[in-house]
């Protein structure tokens, strides 16, 4: 019987280019595919749910983790820490199912460095500035200073695409949404996913 | 502006597993790709068109071709040479147009020497030694000698797989039509294959 073990779909971009959109999209198209839960030390904000949103930690608890190595990938933002837990991600992946990370080009690099035969990654970019402007500004919680800091950002963060395997332009957010689901679809018939493929062709080299 | 390099897509199987089917489906059904024309020593046949079904040569020229090294592969079968001209896919290749190739391990081998970066292979399993063999019966034009020494070179060409990049198991026709047409799109994203992004996101980082 041929199975599979599954991937990590890490999707980067800079603020506004789209992915968030396109992340959810995907989840709700495809039942394969699950959105890695975060750790963070920020408080939690109502509505949220552990778990759910993210698993609410202490410093100690994450700096403890952090030492013991059971992060896949953590960073500092601002005055809180956040961090992928590894358990949660090696259980969905040795079950099976794949999992889509929504991190910025530091996280994807942490990853990289743990395990690059299980990622793919994928970068959105904008399809100009003026666009990528426009949808920041579209965000009304967000202030001109905001929207500001968040250009200047997204400059640096767009000159990390050459670390990426696949390249999308975001002129139009269902054909980038059909996109990654193409790229996770294809990414699955990978020989190198598919599990008992030896066993399986030396029973139909037998007459099985 | 971002155009594309066309790739070159390698469907490989044992003789009965699908592939010529599964070739056709997706070159009608995606106009960006174009099946690779051999040229061949042997006689031409009744129907048979040059330069859409083969080119037809004599010995001397062939050979001189293959000195020149203008073969991407060839190979001999029975008392005739196969090969596929390297101008007309570079050619292709050069002005954006994907190249299908519908060729054995051996050939895939010789086009992996030479081009690594641009090809992309798919190895096609049957579901099973029965479903194969039945397969091949269907032919009617095959006899029962010809049907058991594709079997036996089947079991050769199956040991194969683990030199391509993607695998199907052909269960269902349409379901395997799809995959490979999946496998196309997702590789046609590969940064790699897109050229001008350097200067795509050069206009971005700069306010273009």
């Amino acid at each position: 019987m041929i199975t599979r073990q599954g991937l990590m779909l890490v999707l980067s971009s800079p603020s506004g280019a789209g992915k968030t959109s396109i992340a959810r999209a995907v989840l709700n198209r495809d039942t394969g595919i699950t959105m890695s839960v975060s750790a963070t030390t920020r408080p939690r904000r109502p509505g949220e749910t552990e778990g759910k949103d993210y698993y609410f930690v202490d410093d100690q608890k994450f700096k403890m983790d952090v030492n013991n190595g059971l992060f896949l990938e953590y960073a500092r933002v601002f005055d809180h820490h956040y961090g992928t837990p590894l358990g949660p991600v090696q259980k969905l992946l040795s079950s099976g199912r794949d999992v889509l990370f929504d991190i910025d080009w530091q996280g994807t690099q942490q990853i990289k460095e743990k395990a690059r035969d299980d990622l793919v990654s994928v970068f959105v970019l904008p399809p100009s500035t003026a666009e990528l402007e426009k949808r920041l500004i579209k965000r009304a919680q967000d202030s001109a200073e905001v929207v500001a800091g968040r250009m200047a950002r997204a400059a640096d963060e767009l000159s990390h695409y050459p670390e990426y395997d696949y390249i999308i332009v975001n002129y139009d957010l269902v054909q980038s949404i059909d996109a990654v689901h193409t790229i996770l679809k294809a990414e699955r018939l990978r020989r190198s996913r598919q599990a008992g493929l030896t066993e399986f062709v030396k029973q139909l080299r037998e007459g099985g």
